[in-house]
């Protein structure tokens, strides 16, 4: 199999999208709290491009049958039903509700990687599963997309998208081709692998939404496979995977 | 002093050029050809973003007083005088020439850069000298700005920035702040930093060029400081430091 990483959405080019899967990053914390949301009982999620994108699906949709969700700058968008803290995702809140979901950078990457054949939501807490199920789908090419930071480099994300290149080398061991930026990749987990929470407390963005309050957001993300559930896009809904 | 690198020229916003100096790296070959044209006479190279824009530029000008350069694929661009091989600008042809430059990633990212205060030319072969330089502008800000591939990450660009990275924090210690990606390039530097030669050889660019018979051109790029020349821009044209 062929494994490619891209650090940015950016670096996409449709093209080399069709037959791939791709697994969208956003450790903090889009990727995170999708997992969470879809395993604490949302029915599916969308994603969306922009807050107006978001308004007029709820529009469409009606208010009453759906949860607006999203950041902006970290925050809960005014207006909106819930922000991007996977704490807020709770059962009570979000059981079998429709999630219109908008935040500056995981969602976003979702949606342009939408014409891939196959898209799934990986995350530090959801890591064995998403790549297991990956794997499942016996597909040649696989493209770890890293959503960023408002299209600059996010360790975070990079670091993830790593330990998930770690992962499938010591599972396919010489069936697996590595592209420069997936080795580059590695390179970058292998200098964070002993302590994630300190990667994640170090980073850019991990010190901004510390400075929010967020710090329990942060250990939540670190916690690599606390949860099994893998999320996968279904003509532009979030559901979870049935296998 | 503060360091970012950006792995793609993408991520450059321009509000954050400002005040900064910037070193554009493209190892494979833009950076690596101009300090070579520099060296062995030039008198001054004007990079564009376009074969459109190289060719106005050189009705503009008069064809006599100029080489028209530049490569797409790496290889010529028809009806140009020379291409990206640091070996075709010998003295005998360039010396006292005006270059209009035009490469699929470097004169591109130079262009990007030039709002910035002070945009520097830097590759593996004038590295210390660079970097010297780039010192003496006294800046608190530097930026390594990989050209990248393409709008795709590049081994070998993210490498020598690295490489840069480990070079100022041996130089600068505690006076040197790295953001999250100038920490990540480090470690990507580290990885090859006992064989670059090597690196260049299994790079995705660096296969391609050997295929086009350019195997030459990348031992050449490999050589640190081989050159102690160091282009700079001065009103939209690169010229040889004087200091």
């Amino acid at each position: 199999m062929k494994l490619d990483l891209l650090f940015l959405p950016s670096e996409i080019r449709n093209s080399d999208l069709e037959e791939k899967t791709v697994i969208v990053i956003d450790v903090l914390r889009a990727s995170s709290t999708i997992v969470t949301a879809l395993n604490n009982g949302a029915k599916d999620i969308i994603p969306v491009e922009s807050q107006e994108d978001a308004t007029r699906l709820m529009q469409e949709i009606g208010r009453k049958y759906v949860l607006l969700c999203g950041e902006r700058a970290g925050q809960k968008i005014e207006g909106f039903d819930l922000g991007n803290s996977p704490f807020e995702y709770t059962q009570e809140v979000i059981q079998d509700k429709t999630l219109i979901f908008c935040s500056t950078n995981g969602s976003r990457a979702i949606v342009r990687a939408s014409p891939s054949a196959r898209v799934i939501i990986g995350s530090f807490i959801n890591l064995s599963s998403a790549l297991n199920y990956a794997l499942g789908s016996r597909t040649e090419e696989m493209i770890l997309l890293c959503s960023g930071k408002e299209e600059r480099f996010s360790l975070e994300d990079s670091v993830c998208a790593g330990m998930m290149v770690a992962w499938l080398s010591e599972k396919l061991e010489k069936n697996l081709e590595l592209s420069d930026s997936a080795f580059a990749g590695l390179q970058i987990y292998k200098q964070h692998q002993k302590n994630l929470l300190k990667m994640l407390n170090s980073s850019a963005h991990g010190k901004y939404l510390s400075s929010l309050g967020f710090q329990e957001d942060l250990i939540y993300c670190s916690q690599v496979d606390s949860l099994c559930l893998v999320p996968v896009l279904d003509n532009g809904r979030l559901i979870k995977s049935t296998s």
